[in-house]
């Protein structure tokens, strides 16, 4: 394994990837390979739709694109307000409607020039997501042809809203939210209150200043009944146009939060606040002028459900700027690591890069490896939307294949919303302390990076609960009735059919049987056999899946709260249950991938890529397999000693493979990735205060 | 085990620790037992110094001391520098330095002090650590008498300093600094000079605002040689009382950083900077007014170590202030879980705490089991700085048993700096994470503790640094000879002498003493059994350290080079031994304490939390422990259920065990700690932008 890379002289792709002319005709050499198994990588990582991504790029090269670090509140969320015009001007928001409702229908692009943002500022990502994305995603996905002016200002920017779901008393919870919406058929108007401190709007994106509109998320009350017919959606105007609080809405503001400084989240309550009964976003349900309730959608569960599942885009794209984000660190990092000497093994020795230390070669590659496979995974995702968007199914009248492609997705979207966002949290911490103090200064990107993706791991649904829904969908074969229902359902439901629980495969069926047909399983079988690498991932999602059912089957005979302890205590089997399938997707994901290289030796640094991701995941499960009796110490100890040779092969590949992700090259033009010899010292930059008063009052003398 | 607790009713120490009056008689008898435990914890957890504790905890509880969110750069750093003023009075500065010096030498109560003000503000200890720990701490343990005034002056804030260490190519191997100071022999004078871009001094705090002064460590050379004669600390002043850069330095500016805004990082640079030769920091080498170079230590090698150690505090504090800073992360997000409701198992069911969610417990209660040992082994790592202290030993002519103290109590120091931030780096972001979209509100402070305590991880010495300094020191049985060695040094010397392998024992010797007289070995011993706790945590730091020297045993024959190889790649080996020997020595800390407890069901929640702390370490490492047949499947998936039954069973003990913590109570304070029967609307308190602007304008019509 760790000879195939000889033929390439160490560190020069460091050298190619700061642009730094190489001295010899062997490093021109060097460079060039080192550039094409870029190049090699970076189509396959690119995914679907090259062109957006590299249109994104584009834009987020200009100067005034950069993150603003250290603007007052105000400032940074004018700058963030300022630059949605430049990615409106861009034509992503198109994408994002249907073609009859004014948009181009591109899903696949959409989401795809989302994710880019990420690569260089969450707040602005957030907030053209919360724009287009949710506000537009809900108008657009919720509602009728009634809403197409709605359509048609909010794609302009002429109207700016908010997606009002969460409140304070709950956010995950979407079914017991309590802001209520009543019908009154005198006026033909529903009438919206906040009857509840626990009912506030809370953490509303949009809301705090630039906001006139909300879609808002509430309990849907019409003359019939006493009882709530389900959480529904109605938009409502909430801001005069100059910016004051429309009579019967209060608005509040969160302020400073732990990073999105762009982004202008507030709050919201309503005071018999009165809209028309049209303002109703009714595709799935719909009120009548006279206060008759109708849906094509019998079951409210199922309503519920096929509403929340038009929204499944933005769980999508949360995770994939967040790859995009941890992209972007590991470039800076690696970048770092291939410049930056510090220790000499011996006075005699000179010193060494940070890439040549062991331990950071284990920092660095081990989530490099694990950012290509996510990338890989939310690549397919994205095109699963895109396909699905573009097949014309009806969500109110959906065959049995349709609902499981529908379950599919979103168990899909969670997952990898989860695993994404888990890895960003992770691996940008990671990356900050791999460039030590240099990473905490704030002009170096990292600690912005840090500090808006945090909340990703919460936002668009908390990961744990994201884990659970995945894992729950999973567990009933994405039997259509299972998937909204709470634990105590799931426990009564579905999971006597064991034959259910066979996985669906969802990459590279055919790669995996054909490495099947010829797979024969021995103590002596290869760590390096993609058959068994397969085979030892899918086993462990088996054995989890098939463990639980069996653990959770006795709570049929047991009362509700019983059955409830025992639903419970297996939480975090649910939750592993997910883990693996992600892994296993992932490594389907990278195998896919490795199918569509070019050049000999970009397969080669790929497969051996392919390789540290699955050592890892296999060592971070080391005592899973050998509790199992499926791997021998012997075994986890040489996947250890392997994945150790691995990352030292491909140190001197390492600048390559970042310089694959493609992140826009001006995230690099930071003190921190300066030359050695081009250094200028930041105190001629920035005089400290009282200097640069002296030299003032030196001046003026 | 579990059954253990029932007497208590469930959640009732939620509402103690909240103030909320108990409805029953049997709730009134819970809560007194309740904060009676809460008590008997929070008196082991204090230490030896809790006079200290609690003074501090009365200054942070002044309104006024809450940190300050969102203020531009000047406003925060102009608040962190008034407020040390009130922390003068407190009387902590004058601890820093001996009687002679005009302090108290009492070090153990100042080194508490600075880690208490981690529980409220970072920055703050941060500041205060900078201008008395380390500015302080250089001037008097590196200073003679004839530093007496300056001493004085920065003691009571008439001279505010930097700590001028760390330069923009070298932080962790100051060794390799690049600033000179050359004696010229016709002024006596030393000049400062920073002869490379790469030789500014960086991260400097202090630096950019408020300092006038410096401690400039430095290569310094006499005109006996061409050589340096290694790095020395010079006092110089780097500002005019007008807060002007005086002439000869330059100053820079960081701006702003990941957190600590309150703190005035920067950076200098020194061009022909002239300093009198007494402004030398003279106690281990001195320059005569001719030039001549004499120092009480003959090896310059020797010397520097001397010197660094005289320096140790400042990584005791930022470990025991990473950790205060972790504790209050805990508490917030525990008094959360006890608190915040969300998702019922069934709609016939209620609402459950988030505490109730057996993930939720998994999250918390083994992060603070890890917070209790850490703390337990940092207070006697305290009281160690303390009593060595007291001890008046010569640093320039120990004997053996001195040196190895010292050397014990640097790797000590070392390891628990990088097992503290390491626990806080990623437990303050797991308990962001656990407070849901709340915890990114910068209200509710996580997320200032987080930004602030992030670089914890990387000042005072790289995590990765100081592992591997610790590493060393045992694997070297502390040989004086062997501490300050590069790598390669290390395998020339002392790892042939497998004798020196035994570990020292450093807590509770006797009562481990006792535990193994009695203990015998069987595949049926307890993982309960204290004596066999022990013994799968010793085995393991031996077993690791044998491994390695074995390892690396052979390099002694290589080439320099060819060796070099070698160590780099036995680098995540050599961590490992750091890391078994904290996870041991914070147990048996946990021994110790478990024998100060005054009330029984003290101790029955004590042994269940120390068990937590077992386990959950035994689990992180169960893969090591399976591939070395130390342990069955069978036992770690036993272990696996165990630590499940415990934190169901501590669950409800769970706002207990924080409330020993002691963290200044005004933390909880915040809209995230509301009752849900008391809260306020965010929309009433904080109205948006336009919404405040239109109440304005019709205020004024």
């Amino acid at each position: 394994m760790s000879q195939e890379n000889s033929e390439v002289t160490k560190n020069t792709q460091a050298a190619a990837g700061r642009g730094e002319a190489p001295a010899t005709l062997q490093a021109q050499v060097d460079e060039f390979l080192a550039k094409s198994v870029a190049d090699d990588l970076q189509s396959v990582l690119d995914g679907e739709f090259p062109e957006t991504r590299q249109a994104v790029r584009e834009l987020l090269n200009e100067v005034d694109m950069l993150p603003s670090i250290g603007l007052p509140l105000e400032e940074s969320r004018e700058a963030i307000t300022g630059k949605l015009q430049q990615v409106l001007e861009l034509g992503l928001p198109r994408g994002v409607f249907k073609e009859a409702q004014g948009g181009t229908g591109d899903t696949g692009q959409s989401l795809t020039a989302i994710e880019m943002l990420g690569h260089v500022d969450l707040s602005l990502m957030v907030k053209v997501g919360v724009q287009w994305g949710l506000f537009g995603g809900a108008v657009g996905n919720l509602g009728t042809e009634r809403h197409h002016q709605m359509v048609t200002d909010l794609m302009n920017l002429k109207a700016l809203g908010c997606f009002a779901m969460t409140e304070r008393g709950h956010g995950s919870d979407v079914q017991s939210l309590e802001t209520t919406a009543h019908f009154d058929p005198e006026t033909k108007e529903f009438i919206l209150n906040s009857p509840t401190a626990s009912s506030e709007k809370f953490y509303i994106g949009n809301a705090a200043r630039d906001g006139r509109w909300a879609a808002v998320f509430c309990q849907l009350y019409t003359p019939d009944s006493e009882e709530s017919k389900g959480v529904h959606c109605i938009l409502a105007r909430i801001r005069e146009d100059d910016g004051s609080a429309i009579e019967g809405v209060r608005i509040g503001d969160h302020g400073y939060k732990g990073g999105l400084a762009g982004v202008d989240n507030g709050t919201m309550m309503f005071d018999n606040y009165r809209v028309p009964y049209e303002a109703l976003l009714n595709r799935f349900a719909d009120v009548d002028e006279n206060g008759n309730y109708t849906s094509p959608i019998k079951s409210s569960n199922a309503r519920f459900f096929t509403m929340l599942g038009a929204l499944v885009r933005g769980r999508v794209t949360v995770g994939a700027a967040s790859g995009a984000a941890t992209r972007t660190a590991l470039d800076i990092a690696t970048t770092y690591a291939n410049l930056r000497r510090q220790f000499a093994s011996d006075d005699s020795l000179p010193e060494k890069k940070l890439i040549e230390h062991r331990k950071h070669r284990l920092r660095l590659i081990p989530a490099i490896a694990r950012s290509y496979g996510l990338q890989f995974a939310t690549n397919k995702l994205t095109s699963r939307v895109h396909e699905l968007d573009h097949r014309g199914i009806d969500p109110t009248n959906m065959n049995d294949k349709e609902q499981a492609d529908q379950r599919e997705l979103e168990a899909h979207a969670a997952a990898l919303k989860a695993a994404n966002t888990r890895h960003a949290t992770d691996t940008i911490q990671d990356m900050r302390e791999a460039c030590g103090g240099a990473g905490y200064m704030a002009e170096n990107y990292l600690t912005t990076l840090k500090a808006d993706s945090d909340i990703f791991t919460t936002f668009e649904g908390d990961n744990v609960v994201m884990k659970q829904l995945a894992g729950k969908e999973l567990m009933t074969g994405f039997a259509r009735e299972l998937g909204g229902l709470k634990p105590m359902e799931m426990v009564r439901f579905g999971l006597d059919s064991f034959s259910s629980l066979l996985r669906r495969r969802t990459a590279a069926d055919r790669i995996i049987q054909n490495l099947q047909d010829t797979f024969t399983n021995s103590e002596e079988t290869s760590l390096f056999d993609p058959a068994f690498q397969v085979k030892l991932l899918s086993e462990r999602e088996d054995r989890l899946m098939m463990s639980l059912a069996r653990r959770l089957r006795p709570a049929r005979e047991l009362s509700v709260s019983e059955a409830a302890t025992v639903v419970d205590k297996a939480q975090d089997h649910l939750l592993a249950v997910t883990d693996a399938h992600v892994d296993r997707i992932v490594f389907e994901a990278f195998l896919e991938a490795e199918s569509e290289l070019n050049t000999e030796q970009g397969k080669k640094v790929f497969e051996q890529v392919r390789h540290v991701y699955f050592l890892s995941t296999l060592l971070d499960n080391a005592a899973w397999y050998l509790e199992q009796n499926m791997l021998s110490g012997t075994r986890t100890k040489a996947a250890r000693a392997a994945l150790n040779d691995l990352v030292d092969s491909l140190g001197p590949w390492s600048q390559t493979l970042v310089d694959a992700f493609g992140v826009p090259s001006q995230m690099r033009d930071t003190m921190l990735l300066e030359n050695y010899d081009e250094m200028i010292p930041l105190c001629e930059r920035t005089p400290a205060a009282g200097q640069k008063a002296a030299q003032e009052k030196e001046a003026q003398q």
